[in-house]
């Protein structure tokens, strides 16, 4: 083990989010990026996941530091959960550590952690590992990619790019340096994927100018621009073409404004005095003198866009004459949400700017031909797809092999827990570790157990029924009735949650047959069965069961408890 | 009233699916289409939605007929629920009476409904109707546009619809006639707004064939090919190709085997005698022999796609050689399950062909200049935008507004539930019905009541606790303890739901606090609070909210139940 490398990745591997990977060389380990995603049970509470840290555990000693490429939540949304589990210094871009730092704030953790800033062309040695930091383009600022030279080669992890020659905000990508590793010889490309089914070159970001030039012409009304806050480049846009149109800007939802501050404050977006209103300066001015700079692109129902489309947002509301731009992709699952909001926009009267109409927003992720160009510049030993789901990598794959002729044995398509074993000449996956995801319920920052989501999708599915037993412990004898509480099952009547009504409601007469059908599998439980309050709850459980199913064809979860008295 | 026609839309306007008109003149009324549609509400148990016929109950003497356009789901879907309440008869063409009666026969109503078959150019007169039923051309066979004659004027409905003069199967779309209905003069058009985003025509069901031609070519292996089971010219192309290719055609998946049934049966599909195998005969071919038909292009975990990519359906898996053709569209909101599908399907090591990547899929529905062929054949005095999202309405609205120079205020958008009234020269809604849904639970055919929708919303999202308490009759003192029953609650221990447990888990200091924290508000509780059951429930209830909250951030359901022995 003593002259092998090991990357394992703990999430952003054939999933959307979560990107998160270790890497090791003898008994060090480095964390590259802490992300979190958008998990699909959010109808069950959950607000975001991450991956199970559990794994971190084993390496406690290892582990030397954290480097984040970028500040995207799904490069940096864990960052709080893993300095819980392991304290160790994180090493970032000026403007990352200004978004890590107003999230350590949130959880608490501003004063006990080691903040790392370190600039493009920073060289950081940690122990067997150096590693450059390289000027990366992608729809944020300030990004990384990372070289990462260890004892058996150089290791290129992109992080997220796009080969952006002319971005609104700060230096172009630097192919120079990554060419120059190219040419002293790179072991293995860690390459995201997420476009790599897009053929062609990713549009610079400024090659959304022209569509708000002629938006901001053509708008007599107000102008709402709903964008990712964290697309900074588009808000200089929207602020300069303001500028340049007299429009003055008023920046609402909690995300855009504190980026917009975090931006300002450390010098990437540059806003003219007197550029920035408030919300009730904004409602002084004139339709043709304000630009709203919202959140809410996605329909997310308590964002700025939504309220404003839906009812009263902080006295505004949207209205005939406004021209509303939507500045942002469609994340995958949000279509029927966001084709509903366009619905509520237009209803008001006003006229929608959608991406498929013009073009107002441009991808931050590399292009096939933008992976051509990197692939080319670091001339890897091996390529590694990260960075998006299966159909992403596979497709990266293909694209590497087919159009580069790169040698199919080189590419080495990995998932989340394998275990990729790098000796300078061979590439093997030699393990497989579970990586399983954490739920967290975002109001507490708290984790939900994967038990009780379970509980709830159950529930959310057919209903729930408690059935209370209540015994007499010296004789042994069923006290009263059994109680029967229902909730959310079909042709079932249900228990008031919020009290207020006494007894069963009138439609009752299905829960008076299930009483006597419960009491009557109570008398006719044998001696043994009725002794063992397991075996009870079994028996009491499943001719309830049976009884619902045969009366209403419903499956409810039942939850048989008994109570001593 | 006397001399107006009403048309009132209880689904399909601003929403996908649940295609459903009412058509009234005086004490007579048609009811066109009878949808169902796939609600967001899947995970709270609902397969589909249709809507609230409650609204028929008020014309139940007036209804005379229900007349169908096509036999897709969302048109014909709701049929037996209506015939349930209103037993009228059902006008239609031969091959959607195939596929109604195949869904009357699952309801158990085959026997007792009327069913008339009817064939394009057909002339119906219902008292003051009369409806000419005109060849439409779609992605499923035999459909029909609607010319209804009223006293007031022409109405022409289109069903859904594309312009294409090249079908697979049967004639093209009859513009003909639509063209003499546009000469004698047409009241309004009720006109398909599905594509209406979508500029240029929308290409013949025919332009997919060289696609799959190339795909037959280059395939060694299986082929499989997953679409829309009611997909017929689709379906045809799949048997005639294969043939061209010497390849056997093996249908899997039940909704494929019916309709396939339903077409070779009543004389749509043309399917050359031995092209049909068993899946036995199929698994004794050879690779380049056999291609397979099947249900799952929206990677519904049932079908036989997502069963055949993930495990073994019926013997069968996807393998390395297998080309997968997915002929279907995306239905929004299966985005990501789709793109889920796609990487175990790269991971089998089987080549997938994808709609974006070659021509093997074209929609049914008219594009712009569909739209504009087909305005401009009927010359209607009012254009009534239907069947979309509202999204689609207004862009509909616009392009006739903005391409066709159609004047805006004979243009006319409505929504579910208005009663849209027509004398012949003006067109107005009068009054606003409100119009619901209701949800199906598919399994039985069993109408879910909102309210159980509703409470499993509650229940998924952050659990439930149920909680009982015993007192005595005579003494009025609580017997045992309170009796805590929790389920899905984040950071509270769970009743099992499959009994086998006796006692509290072993993290149950939490359960015991909260005992005593209710407990106590009963001791605290005074007399007249002890004394009326609703007022104590929600006494402890409140004390138990805010003890859970407080300790664990949580917001359970509580559902407090008083046992009296």
């Amino acid at each position: 083990m003593a002259n092998v490398l090991e990357i394992i990745p703990l999430g952003g591997i054939g999933e959307f989010g979560m990107n998160c990977t270790l890497m090791r060389y003898g008994d060090e380990m480095l964390i590259l990026d802490a992300g979190m995603g958008f998990p699909e049970e959010n109808v069950y509470g959950v607000d975001v996941c991450i991956p199970d840290f559990e794994i971190l555990e084993q390496y406690r000693n290892d582990i030397t530091a954290i480097i984040l490429t970028h500040g995207h939540e799904d490069h940096l949304g864990a960052l709080p959960y893993v300095l819980k589990k392991i304290n160790v210094p994180v090493y970032a871009s000026h403007f990352t550590l200004g978004l890590a730092e107003s999230k350590l704030e949130e959880h608490g953790l501003l004063g006990d952690v080691l903040l790392h800033r370190v600039e493009p062309r920073d060289v950081v040695t940690l122990g067997s590992f150096v590693i450059e930091f390289i000027r990366a383009s992608h729809s944020l600022v300030d990004c990384f990619h990372l070289a990462i030279k260890t004892p058996v080669g150089t290791i290129i992890h992109t992080g997220d790019y796009k080969v952006d020659e002319t971005p609104v905000i700060g230096e172009p990508i630097d192919l120079r340096t990554l060419r120059r590793y190219g040419q002293e010889g790179v072991l293995a490309l860690l390459s995201d994927s997420t476009n790599a089914t897009v053929p062609g070159r990713t549009p610079s970001e400024r090659a959304v100018i022209p569509a708000f030039e002629e938006i901001f012409t053509e708008a007599e009304g107000r102008i709402i621009v709903a964008a990712f806050a964290s697309s900074i480049h588009r808000l200089q846009i929207v602020f300069d073409v303001a500028q340049q149109f007299n429009r003055r800007v008023c920046v609402l939802g909690r995300s855009m404004q504190k980026n917009v501050d975090i931006g300002e404050r450390l010098g990437y977006l540059d806003i003219h005095d007197g550029m920035l209103v408030s919300i009730n300066e904004a409602k002084q001015l004139a339709d043709h003198e304000i630009c709203f700079l919202i959140t809410g692109s996605q329909a997310e129902p308590r964002a700025a866009l939504y309220q404003m489309a839906t009812q009263v947002y902080k006295g505004l509301t949207i209205e005939e004459g406004d021209t509303v731009v939507l500045s942002a992709r469609i994340i995958p699952g949000n279509e029927r949400a966001i084709s509903k909001l366009i619905g509520f926009i237009y209803k008001r009267g006003a006229n929608i700017i959608e991406e498929k109409r013009r073009l107002i927003h441009v991808s931050g992720h590399a292009s096939q031909d933008d992976i051509r160009i990197m692939t080319e510049a670091v001339r890897p030993k091996f390529v590694v797809p990260i960075h998006g789901e299966y159909r992403m990598l596979f497709r990266h794959k293909e694209f590497v092999k087919n159009h580069l002729g790169f040698p199919e044995e080189r590419i080495v398509l990995i998932e989340n827990g394998d275990v990729l074993e790098l000796d300078g000449e061979r590439a093997a996956v030699v393990d497989k570790r579970e990586i399983k995801r954490t739920f967290i319920d975002d109001s507490g920052f708290e984790e939900i157990e994967y038990d009780t989501v379970r509980e709830r999708k159950k529930m959310a599915y057919e209903g729930i029924v408690t059935l209370l037993l209540t015994i007499n412990r010296n004789t042994g004898e069923l006290q009263g009735k059994p109680q029967i509480v229902a909730q959310g099952v079909r042709g079932f009547p249900s228990a008031k949650a919020n009290g207020g009504q006494a007894s069963p409601p009138a439609d009752g007469a299905i829960l008076k047959d299930a009483e006597q059908t419960v009491s009557a599998a109570i008398t006719g439980a044998s001696r043994q069965t009725f002794e063992d309050a397991s075996l009870l709850k079994e028996h009491v459980r499943l001719e309830l069961k049976r009884f619902i199913q045969k009366e209403t064809g419903a499956r409810p979860v039942i939850v048989p408890v008994i109570q001593e008295i």
